[in-house]
C-alpha cells in the first residue's frame, strides 16, 4: 500500500510513528511543511521537516515534541555573548549540526529535497521524506503590532515570520492574515506529484490545517493532484471538543475565518478534496453536519497519548479510506 | 607609544600577553595572518585572529594555546554522525559560535576588518586587532603525496591548505614549497599601513617566520612599509638551540630552504627589515654572526614559561628598540 501523508510538525510526526506501527508493509512518502522555514545565524533551519526526521529516526527530544535529545546549548549561549540573536529561537548544539550541513550543502548548489535525502541517510526515517517544494516559501502572519505608534486609535499592523509569531510572540497578538510568501511561485518539489498520482491513500494528520497542512496545499499543483487522484483522501481533526490538542491552531483558524472545531476544519478542507474525517468521540455530535457537507465522518479517539493510541488512530484513518473505497 | 606587532597564532598571542605587561599605556595595533584561513562546514574559521582575540580577552584554552576553554564537542560529534568531515579539524562548540558569527557577517558583506573588530568588542583584547588583509589568502603547502601512485620511483606532489599540512598531516610529510595563495593580489586592510606609518616601534613576535609572518609581509606593501616606516624593527626568534621552541617550524623553514637556527631565521628576514633580534641566551654564540649580517643582536631568555618571562621578553624588545634608535 503506498500512503501519502501530508505533515506539518509535532502533531505530523507522532501520528506518523502511529502510521507505521499500523502499516509496517507500507511505503510511506511523507509531504513536508517548508513554509516554516528560517534563516537564523545565517543558517537554514527547516522546523518541520527537522521534526519528523528527528521523530522518525529516534533522535527527538520525546517529552518537548521538537529538538534533539540530550541537547546542550553551548553554540546559542555563546552566540548572546556576542550579541547575536535571535535568542528566541531554542537551537542546541546537536540541532546547528543539522542546519550547519543543511545549510554547507544547500550553498553548494543542492536542492532542498537533495539535503532533505541526504540527511535521512543518517536518521533512516522509515518513510520517504520530501519538502513540499524546493523554492522558498516564507510563511507570514498579519499582526497588530503593539510597538508601533497608533494615530488613530487602530492598532498599527505588520507582517511577521510565522516562527516570530508562534514561537516569539506565542501567538498572543490578534492575527489578521496567514500568507504563504512565495506559494504561488514554488513548485512542487520533484517525487511530490508523482507521489500523490501513484498513492493508494493520502492522510492529513492532526496537524495546523493553516500553516501546516494549507502551506503545503498553497504550492500550485498539490490541491488538484490530490483533489483529482482519485483515491481516498482522510483527515484526522487537529480539534478536539472546540480546542487544539495541542499548540495554537485556533489562533491561526480565527485568522482565516475559520471557527475552532472539528467541523469546521472539515468543511475548511472541503468536500472537493476530503473524502473522510475521524473527530474525536467528545465530538460525535457533529459526525451529520461533516457528513452533510459531503464528508463521510466517523469519531474515534482521537487523541496521541502513546504509540498505540496513535496507531489506533492511523489504523482508523485507513479503514475510513477503506470505506470511502468501497 | 605606538606599538605595531605582526601576529601568527600562540606565540604571538602569548607574545602580546607579555607585551601587554610590558607597555601597559602602548597603543598597541597587532597585524594578524590570515593565510591559515579555512572554510569548514561552509563556515569561515579564523585560527590566528581567533587565537589572539581569546588570548587577550580570556576565553583561551590556557594548556592548549588555542580553541575555548572549558570546550565541548557537540556539534563536531554531530557532523561526524552525518558523515559530514573534516573531522582532523577540532573545532568546539563555543569555537563554533565565533565562526557562525563572522561567516553570517561576512554573507552580510561586512569585510573581515569590520568583522573582527565586532567580534572583538565582545573580547576586549586591549589591542587593535587587524586582520593582515580583507581579501582571500590561503597559504598553501606543496607536499609529497604518499597516495599518489609514483611511476618513475619520485612521490607525486600536490598542493594542500596550509590546515591539512599543518593539522591533518601534523608536518610530517616533504614539503617543498610554501605559496600564500591570493597575496599577489591582497590589499592591506584598512588601517595597517597607516598604523605601520604611526608606530614608534614595530615588533615581529617568536612566531613562525614563513607562515606566518612570512605571510603578513607577502601582502604587497606591508614588508616595504615597514622597511620605509623608520622606525626600530625587532624581532624574537622563535628558534632556541636548532629547534623551534612550539610548532614545527623547522618544516616550514626547510621548505624554503632556511636553516632552522635564530641566526638563519634573522638572515631569512634580512638587514632591509630587521634592525634588532633577540635570541635566547643558548643561542648567545650566534650574537655575532646575526650582528655582522647588519641586524643588532642580543641574547636573552627566550621562553615564555609565564607571563613574568613573556614580559621580560617584550621589555627586552623594546629596550633594543631604543637603542637601535640611539
Amino acid at each position: 500500500m503506498r500512503i501519502v501523508v501530508l505533515a506539518g510538525g509535532i502533531g505530523g510526526a507522532r501520528f506518523l510513528r502511529g502510521l507505521k506501527a499500523a502499516a509496517p508493509d507500507a511505503d510511506i512518502t511523507v509531504i513536508g511543511n517548508t513554509g516554516d522555514d528560517i534563516h537564523l545565524f545565517g543558517l537554514k533551519v527547516c522546523p518541520d521537516l527537522d521534526t519528523v526526521m528527528y521523530t522518525l529516526g529516534g533522535g527527538i527530544h520525546e517529552e518537548q515534541g521538537w529538538g534533539r535529545a540530550g541537547e546542550t546549548f553551548a553554540v546559542k549561549d555563546e552566540l548572546a555573548a556576542y550579541g547575536v540573536g535571535p535568542e528566541w529561537f531554542g537551537l542546541g548544539d546537536r540541532d546547528f549540526a543539522t542546519h550547519i550541513v543543511r545549510t554547507q550543502m544547500t550553498a553548494a548548489g543542492y536542492p532542498l529535497s537533495a539535503v532533505t535525502e541526504a540527511l535521512c541517510t543518517r536518521w533512516q526515517p522509515g518513510v520517504r521524506l520530501l519538502p513540499m517544494t524546493d523554492d522558498r516559501v516564507e510563511t507570514h502572519v498579519l499582526v497588530d503590532d503593539p510597538e508601533a505608534p497608533q494615530s488613530d486609535g487602530e492598532p498599527a499592523r505588520k507582517a511577521v515570520h510565522f516562527q516570530e509569531y508562534w514561537v516569539r510572540l506565542r501567538a498572543r497578538v490578534p492575527a489578521h492574515a496567514v500568507v504563504p510568501v512565495g506559494a504561488e511561485n514554488a513548485k512542487p518539489a520533484p517525487g511530490v506529484l508523482e507521489a500523490v498520482a501513484a498513492a493508494d491513500v493520502v492522510l492529513f494528520p492532526p496537524s495546523n490545517p493553516v500553516v501546516s497542512i494549507g502551506t503545503i496545499l498553497a504550492v500550485p499543483g498539490v490541491r488538484t493532484a490530490i483533489a483529482e487522484a482519485g483515491v481516498p483522501v482522510i483527515g484526522l481533526s487537529p480539534i478536539v471538543g472546540d480546542a487544539p490538542v495541542r499548540g495554537m491552531a485556533d489562533k491561526v483558524l480565527a485568522a482565516v475565518g475559520v471557527e475552532s472545531t472539528a467541523s469546521a476544519v472539515a468543511r475548511f478542507y472541503g468536500s472537493g478534496l476530503l473524502d473522510g474525517w475521524l473527530v474525536d468521540t467528545t465530538d460525535a455530535a457533529v459526525v451529520d453536519e461533516v457528513e452533510a457537507a459531503g464528508i463521510r465522518c466517523r469519531a474515534v479517539p482521537l487523541m496521541m497519548t502513546d504509540l498505540e493510541a496513535t496507531r489506533r488512530m492511523a489504523a482508523d484513518a485507513l479503514a475510513l479510506a477503506e470505506e470511502v473505497r468501497a
